[in-house]
Protein backbone atom coordinates (compact mmCIF):
# COMPACT_ATOMS: atom_id res chain seq x y z
CA UNK A 1 0.00 0.00 0.00
CA UNK A 2 3.15 1.87 0.25
CA UNK A 3 1.56 4.63 -3.00
CA UNK A 4 1.01 8.15 -2.15
CA UNK A 5 -2.09 9.32 -3.90
CA UNK A 6 -2.04 12.42 -6.39
CA UNK A 7 -5.44 13.98 -6.44
CA UNK A 8 -6.82 16.20 -8.49
CA UNK A 9 -8.65 19.40 -7.99
CA UNK A 10 -9.75 21.45 -10.35
CA UNK A 11 -6.52 22.57 -12.22
CA UNK A 12 -4.18 21.94 -9.59
CA UNK A 13 -2.72 18.68 -7.60
CA UNK A 14 -2.96 18.01 -4.04
CA UNK A 15 -0.29 15.58 -2.57
CA UNK A 16 -0.92 14.30 1.23
CA UNK A 17 2.35 13.09 2.51
CA UNK A 18 1.37 10.81 5.57
CA UNK A 19 3.49 7.83 5.20
CA UNK A 20 7.46 7.52 6.42
CA UNK A 21 9.14 8.44 3.43
CA UNK A 22 12.19 6.43 2.06
CA UNK A 23 14.04 6.82 -0.90
CA UNK A 24 12.57 4.55 -3.21
CA UNK A 25 8.38 6.03 -2.13
CA UNK A 26 10.22 9.67 -2.39
CA UNK A 27 11.39 8.61 -6.34
CA UNK A 28 8.47 6.65 -7.08
CA UNK A 29 6.13 10.12 -5.80
CA UNK A 30 8.60 13.04 -7.97
CA UNK A 31 8.21 10.52 -11.20
CA UNK A 32 4.33 10.09 -10.54
CA UNK A 33 4.04 13.62 -9.95
CA UNK A 34 5.49 14.84 -12.95
CA UNK A 35 3.76 12.67 -15.29
CA UNK A 36 0.80 14.19 -13.87
CA UNK A 37 1.67 17.82 -13.99
CA UNK A 38 2.50 17.21 -17.66
CA UNK A 39 -0.70 14.80 -18.60
CA UNK A 40 -3.10 17.40 -16.47
CA UNK A 41 -1.10 20.89 -17.22
CA UNK A 42 -1.64 21.61 -13.66
CA UNK A 43 -0.50 25.00 -12.88
CA UNK A 44 0.19 24.14 -9.28
CA UNK A 45 0.72 21.40 -7.07
CA UNK A 46 -0.21 21.73 -3.39
CA UNK A 47 1.99 19.67 -0.42
CA UNK A 48 0.09 18.77 2.85
CA UNK A 49 2.05 18.11 5.37
CA UNK A 50 -0.34 18.11 8.01
CA UNK A 51 0.38 14.76 8.81
CA UNK A 52 4.10 14.65 9.82
CA UNK A 53 5.19 15.67 12.97
CA UNK A 54 9.21 15.73 11.87
CA UNK A 55 10.55 17.34 8.43
CA UNK A 56 14.10 16.07 8.44
CA UNK A 57 16.59 17.65 6.17
CA UNK A 58 15.63 14.64 3.88
CA UNK A 59 12.17 15.32 3.34
CA UNK A 60 13.11 19.08 3.27
CA UNK A 61 15.10 18.31 0.41
CA UNK A 62 12.40 16.15 -1.43
CA UNK A 63 10.12 18.49 -0.83
CA UNK A 64 12.39 21.59 -2.76
CA UNK A 65 13.12 18.82 -5.04
CA UNK A 66 9.44 18.17 -6.36
CA UNK A 67 9.26 22.27 -6.30
CA UNK A 68 12.03 22.33 -8.67
CA UNK A 69 10.98 19.80 -10.85
CA UNK A 70 7.11 21.35 -11.10
CA UNK A 71 8.52 24.78 -11.48
CA UNK A 72 10.14 23.77 -14.86
CA UNK A 73 7.24 22.10 -15.83
CA UNK A 74 5.62 25.58 -15.50
CA UNK A 75 3.53 24.30 -11.85
CA UNK A 76 3.72 26.24 -8.16
CA UNK A 77 4.40 24.59 -5.03
CA UNK A 78 2.83 25.18 -2.00
CA UNK A 79 3.24 23.68 0.99
CA UNK A 80 0.25 23.05 3.41
CA UNK A 81 -0.40 22.37 6.69
CA UNK A 82 2.69 22.74 8.23
CA UNK A 83 2.42 21.92 11.98
CA UNK A 84 3.78 24.88 14.44
CA UNK A 85 6.58 22.42 15.89
CA UNK A 86 7.92 21.19 12.48
CA UNK A 87 8.02 25.05 11.68
CA UNK A 88 10.41 25.28 14.41
CA UNK A 89 12.01 22.57 13.84
CA UNK A 90 12.54 23.82 10.27
CA UNK A 91 14.29 26.94 11.23
CA UNK A 92 16.42 25.40 14.17
CA UNK A 93 17.75 23.26 11.48
CA UNK A 94 18.63 26.10 8.90
CA UNK A 95 16.19 24.00 5.86
CA UNK A 96 14.67 27.03 4.00
CA UNK A 97 12.56 25.36 1.48
CA UNK A 98 14.03 27.74 -1.29
CA UNK A 99 11.36 27.76 -3.91
CA UNK A 100 8.80 26.52 -1.98
CA UNK A 101 5.67 29.07 -0.79
CA UNK A 102 3.74 27.95 2.56
CA UNK A 103 0.12 28.27 3.50
CA UNK A 104 -1.01 28.08 6.58
CA UNK A 105 -4.37 25.36 5.17
CA UNK A 106 -5.19 23.47 2.09
CA UNK A 107 -7.96 26.69 1.38
CA UNK A 108 -5.14 29.27 1.59
CA UNK A 109 -2.99 27.59 -0.18
CA UNK A 110 -5.57 26.84 -3.22
CA UNK A 111 -6.31 31.09 -3.19
CA UNK A 112 -2.66 31.11 -3.22
CA UNK A 113 -2.76 28.94 -6.46
CA UNK A 114 -5.26 30.51 -8.11
CA UNK A 115 -4.74 33.79 -7.85
CA UNK A 116 -3.39 36.14 -10.81
CA UNK A 117 0.52 35.51 -11.10
CA UNK A 118 0.91 39.25 -9.50
CA UNK A 119 -1.92 38.92 -6.65
CA UNK A 120 -0.39 40.88 -4.31
CA UNK A 121 0.17 43.55 -6.72
CA UNK A 122 -3.67 43.46 -8.04
CA UNK A 123 -5.17 43.67 -4.58
CA UNK A 124 -3.76 47.40 -4.79
CA UNK A 125 -5.10 47.74 -7.91
CA UNK A 126 -8.45 49.27 -7.54
CA UNK A 127 -10.52 47.48 -10.62
CA UNK A 128 -8.38 44.17 -11.07
CA UNK A 129 -11.88 42.76 -9.60
CA UNK A 130 -14.75 43.74 -10.92
CA UNK A 131 -17.85 41.44 -10.68
CA UNK A 132 -21.18 41.40 -11.64
CA UNK B 1 2.55 9.73 12.70
CA UNK B 2 -0.13 7.43 12.76
CA UNK B 3 -3.02 10.01 11.91
CA UNK B 4 -5.47 10.43 9.12
CA UNK B 5 -5.23 14.22 8.20
CA UNK B 6 -8.88 15.81 7.50
CA UNK B 7 -7.97 18.55 5.18
CA UNK B 8 -10.91 21.42 4.70
CA UNK B 9 -11.76 22.25 1.09
CA UNK B 10 -14.22 25.18 0.75
CA UNK B 11 -17.35 23.77 2.46
CA UNK B 12 -15.95 20.10 2.47
CA UNK B 13 -13.99 18.11 4.16
CA UNK B 14 -11.26 15.69 2.70
CA UNK B 15 -9.93 12.35 3.99
CA UNK B 16 -7.76 10.20 2.17
CA UNK B 17 -6.78 6.55 3.45
CA UNK B 18 -3.19 5.18 2.76
CA UNK B 19 -1.99 3.45 5.45
CA UNK B 20 -3.41 0.57 6.94
CA UNK B 21 -6.65 0.70 9.22
CA UNK B 22 -6.63 -0.27 12.43
CA UNK B 23 -9.26 -0.33 15.61
CA UNK B 24 -7.63 2.72 17.10
CA UNK B 25 -7.09 4.15 14.19
CA UNK B 26 -9.98 4.01 12.57
CA UNK B 27 -12.02 5.02 16.22
CA UNK B 28 -9.76 8.09 15.85
CA UNK B 29 -10.77 9.01 12.46
CA UNK B 30 -14.10 8.77 13.75
CA UNK B 31 -13.90 11.20 16.53
CA UNK B 32 -11.63 13.88 14.73
CA UNK B 33 -13.61 13.94 11.49
CA UNK B 34 -17.40 14.04 13.58
CA UNK B 35 -15.58 16.75 15.43
CA UNK B 36 -14.37 18.82 12.50
CA UNK B 37 -17.86 18.49 10.66
CA UNK B 38 -19.50 19.85 14.10
CA UNK B 39 -16.81 22.61 13.75
CA UNK B 40 -16.73 23.81 10.17
CA UNK B 41 -20.14 23.06 9.29
CA UNK B 42 -19.07 20.93 6.04
CA UNK B 43 -22.00 19.77 4.24
CA UNK B 44 -19.49 16.83 2.69
CA UNK B 45 -17.28 14.70 3.06
CA UNK B 46 -14.57 13.00 0.12
CA UNK B 47 -13.11 10.26 1.63
CA UNK B 48 -10.32 9.18 -0.98
CA UNK B 49 -9.42 5.59 -0.94
CA UNK B 50 -7.34 5.44 -4.81
CA UNK B 51 -4.38 4.00 -2.11
CA UNK B 52 -6.02 1.49 -1.14
CA UNK B 53 -5.60 -2.11 -3.07
CA UNK B 54 -8.03 -3.79 -1.00
CA UNK B 55 -11.41 -2.65 1.16
CA UNK B 56 -12.31 -5.36 3.30
CA UNK B 57 -15.46 -6.17 5.46
CA UNK B 58 -13.61 -3.80 8.57
CA UNK B 59 -13.44 -0.55 6.36
CA UNK B 60 -16.08 -0.86 4.30
CA UNK B 61 -17.91 -0.97 7.98
CA UNK B 62 -15.99 2.40 8.96
CA UNK B 63 -16.68 4.01 5.86
CA UNK B 64 -20.56 2.89 6.30
CA UNK B 65 -20.00 3.95 9.96
CA UNK B 66 -18.17 7.79 8.94
CA UNK B 67 -21.43 8.13 6.70
CA UNK B 68 -23.97 7.41 8.43
CA UNK B 69 -22.25 9.87 11.30
CA UNK B 70 -22.25 12.49 9.11
CA UNK B 71 -25.46 12.26 7.85
CA UNK B 72 -27.10 12.90 11.35
CA UNK B 73 -24.62 15.82 11.48
CA UNK B 74 -26.24 16.86 8.12
CA UNK B 75 -23.00 16.50 6.11
CA UNK B 76 -22.90 13.82 2.86
CA UNK B 77 -20.20 11.40 2.48
CA UNK B 78 -18.81 10.53 -0.93
CA UNK B 79 -16.02 8.25 -1.59
CA UNK B 80 -13.71 9.01 -4.59
CA UNK B 81 -11.01 7.36 -6.29
CA UNK B 82 -11.68 3.63 -5.89
CA UNK B 83 -9.60 1.15 -7.52
CA UNK B 84 -11.38 -0.72 -10.68
CA UNK B 85 -10.18 -4.16 -8.40
CA UNK B 86 -11.69 -3.04 -5.67
CA UNK B 87 -14.78 -2.53 -7.17
CA UNK B 88 -14.57 -5.94 -8.18
CA UNK B 89 -13.56 -7.67 -4.51
CA UNK B 90 -16.57 -5.00 -2.90
CA UNK B 91 -19.12 -6.70 -5.21
CA UNK B 92 -17.84 -10.65 -4.91
CA UNK B 93 -17.53 -9.91 -0.93
CA UNK B 94 -21.37 -8.37 -0.79
CA UNK B 95 -20.40 -5.00 0.34
CA UNK B 96 -22.38 -2.70 -0.86
CA UNK B 97 -21.42 0.49 1.21
CA UNK B 98 -25.19 1.89 2.29
CA UNK B 99 -25.65 4.97 2.29
CA UNK B 100 -22.41 6.16 0.86
CA UNK B 101 -22.38 7.77 -2.82
CA UNK B 102 -18.79 7.46 -4.85
CA UNK B 103 -17.26 9.63 -7.87
CA UNK B 104 -14.41 8.35 -10.07
CA UNK B 105 -12.27 11.39 -8.91
CA UNK B 106 -11.86 14.08 -6.21
CA UNK B 107 -13.61 16.73 -9.04
CA UNK B 108 -16.06 14.91 -9.58
CA UNK B 109 -16.80 13.77 -6.09
CA UNK B 110 -16.67 17.89 -5.28
CA UNK B 111 -19.19 18.58 -8.01
CA UNK B 112 -21.18 15.86 -6.86
CA UNK B 113 -21.43 17.41 -3.45
CA UNK B 114 -21.45 21.17 -4.28
CA UNK B 115 -24.22 20.32 -7.10
CA UNK B 116 -28.15 21.27 -5.90
CA UNK B 117 -29.88 18.46 -3.47
CA UNK B 118 -31.67 17.38 -6.41
CA UNK B 119 -28.77 17.79 -9.14
CA UNK B 120 -29.65 14.98 -11.14
CA UNK B 121 -33.05 16.53 -12.44
CA UNK B 122 -31.40 19.92 -12.71
CA UNK B 123 -29.77 17.92 -15.56
CA UNK B 124 -32.78 17.24 -17.20
CA UNK B 125 -33.84 20.82 -17.37
CA UNK B 126 -33.19 22.64 -20.24
CA UNK B 127 -32.27 26.07 -18.92
CA UNK B 128 -30.01 24.43 -15.91
CA UNK B 129 -27.17 25.64 -17.47
CA UNK B 130 -27.03 28.34 -20.43
CA UNK B 131 -23.05 29.22 -20.44
CA UNK B 132 -22.36 32.73 -22.13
Amino acid sequence: MDRIPILKLRGLLLVTIQVDMHDRLAMQLQDELTARISETGARGVLIDISSLDIVDSFIGRMIANIAAMARVLDAQTVVVGMQPAVAITLVELGLTLPGVRTALNVDKGMALLEAPAHGIADQYAPDAHTSD
